[in-house]
């Protein structure tokens, strides 16, 4: 029950609290975008596949309870919720349709946010809807173990968590591995050792998030997700994600050549972030055995693809969600001159151009439901 | 279920945050002597009157879910919830000892750890105890409104909380009113208008505490709190607590007469905490309905009223407690001043050695078992 996994670096690192500049709060436009196009899939999904009469939700109701792991600080969190919450009521008003005595009114909420203890909960709470009709909670603590009870939860919602690692493989930082990773501060996709080193942790991270949802959930119960995905034979550095990543490693390579930094703490620097592919994925869960797979699905594009962002709201972007791992690895003395380093130079090669025209990763949405094994 | 009370001044003021020196988690020594003594009859009290047969808690187990209003940071909170949780494993296994094949590891125990919006859960979920054996949840909002859903409760804890009233009632602080309690900055038992305005609000919060619990926890649940009493006819002024207030009060006005403060500042500043008698809480419950209550008892002294301790630990503790109320009444600037003035009044003028001698404030213990109604 001991979260394990708090004590693994970096995995544990949220995103930035607080309401500043750098704040996920005011720079997460890009995952709202991710929710958005998400929310007519729930809204299908939870229309079609979530039962609620097999749940127990009969005419005398009782409290529906979903889960939102990775909230992060919010606002995001909260619109994903309030879309998912819309749509149970759908759902239970059109079981209901004949029964002028019921409505979702009668149903109660409540809704659990869920993040690393690092996270800043204190925001999170602050600036929870002042309208929200639900019963609000906050779990400490990492997706990877067990969190709730046995068979506590209805629905489990996450989005873009689950690429995260909870940490890096020892032979990443091996310079006697085929998997060490030098020059490089992702999984690019172009060292066979390094891919298979990160694909394995993704592997173990997704059984263990899966296997303590498992005890989670009731049968019958949801999970959705989204996460970033890759097409098959597509490696990470031809994403836009990989792009812009890969380019914060060329910054941080930059200013080991101008002796900013030591070369050695950048080559012990890697960013726990996995693209899976969509087989990849599917077999992972598949061995699991507890879900079946309701749907699996690459999510329509956000706007933002469509658009040409300023390099200035782009690095705040990247920033807000690196902060943390940046930090703990190269000082916090160190974390203003990266970052600036990354803006400047950003600026002067914007490669948004490139990204628009070629952009590989795919936003995979996943649904799946709890059977009984 | 919107939280209206953390709108509401200084109700909804929490304990100083953080790891600092004037943090509650370092300043709250006095709060946990209480708990201590209250350890040995929380123990018997779910002993005796916890049925967990009737909760459902038959042999083939469950989770039991408990809440801790008005945690503050901890550690205190981890202590109080660790009591409970070992005593219910007592009783679980005193009902189970014929039956081998079951005991108390069977048992899940789920808790949600309440305060304010503004209380540092990031301390709070940071300090958690890492050897624990439940789940652990924060729940954000004031404990006079609902903050569960229906029958979602088997036990509800609050030690030293309920003294706090969610506001200070406008007539108060109103110069035309027969309640205007200028001079003083609590409720010194002196002035019958004052006395009445404090006795309604706790009434009036006492209620709404029970009112949202009996929707909360299941038919058969139990609350034990513990707050400060006072015997009857005497004024607060005369106990312990009135005494440090009072204290605390008269550095304000001192600091007046000085120039450091305006008057009319200190006239409209009001400590939001009422001592009732116990006659006065009974009438509460048992107008209610919905509680039963089982046990109401003088706790035994805590060994602090047989110390001496020494003016800056004394200190350090009032200002855990009540540097938030004194920040957002007088402002930032005025804080350190206020403080530093009452340590120098507090060394100069040592009032321990009176307290020692008659202290008229009862910790007084109660457990309400919900009633069907």
């Amino acid at each position: 029950m001991v979260d394990e996994a708090a004590n693994v670096l970096p995995g544990s690192f949220p995103m930035v609290g607080g309401d500043g500049d750098y704040s996920y709060a005011k720079n997460s436009s890009f995952q709202r975008m991710i929710i958005d196009a998400a929310k007519e899939m729930i809204s299908e999904s939870i229309f079609d596949k979530l039962d609620l009469k097999s749940l127990g939700f009969d005419d005398t109701c009782g409290t529906f309870k979903l889960a939102d792991f990775g909230c992060s600080v919010g606002p995001n969190t909260f619109i994903a919720v309030q879309n998912i919450i819309e749509a149970v009521q759908t759902k239970y008003r059109a079981d209901h349709q004949d029964n002028h005595q019921n409505s979702s009114s009668a149903l109660e909420f409540q809704v659990f946010f869920n993040d690393h203890y690092g996270n800043d909960f204190n925001t999170l709470f602050q600036t929870m809807p002042p309208s929200r009709k639900y019963f609000a909670f906050g779990v400490p603590g990492s997706f990877h173990g067990r969190l709730f009870p046995k068979s506590s939860l209805h629905f489990a919602n996450s989005s873009s968590s689950l690429n995260w690692l909870s940490k890096i493989s020892k032979e990443i930082l091996d310079s006697r591995s085929p998997a060490w990773n030098k020059g490089s501060i992702i999984c690019s996709g172009l060292v066979k050792g390094v891919s298979e080193a990160y694909s394995a942790q993704f592997k173990n991270d997704t059984e263990a998030f899966l296997n303590a949802r498992a005890h989670e959930l009731v049968p019958g119960g949801l999970i959705v997700f989204v996460l970033f995905s890759l097409p098959n034979g597509v490696p990470m550095i031809d994403s836009n994600g990989g792009k812009l990543y890969g380019f914060l490693g060329s910054c941080l390579i930059d200013m080991t050549t101008k002796g900013l930094i030591d070369e050695e703490k950048v080559d012990s620097f890697n960013i726990p972030l996995y693209f899976p592919t969509a087989e990849e994925l599917k077999a992972i869960i598949e061995r699991n055995g507890c879900f079946r797979i309701e749907r699996m699905d690459k999510l329509p594009d956000p706007p933002l693809m469509r658009l040409k962002p300023s390099p200035e709201s782009v690095t705040s972007q990247i920033r807000a969600v690196f902060e943390g791992v940046v930090k703990e690895h190269f000082g916090y003395d160190l974390v203003d001159k990266i970052f600036n380093f990354f803006t400047a130079k950003f600026a002067e090669n914007f490669i948004f151009g490139e990204l628009i025209k070629d952009h590989n990763n795919v936003n995979l949405f996943v649904l799946l439901k709890r059977v009984i094994n």
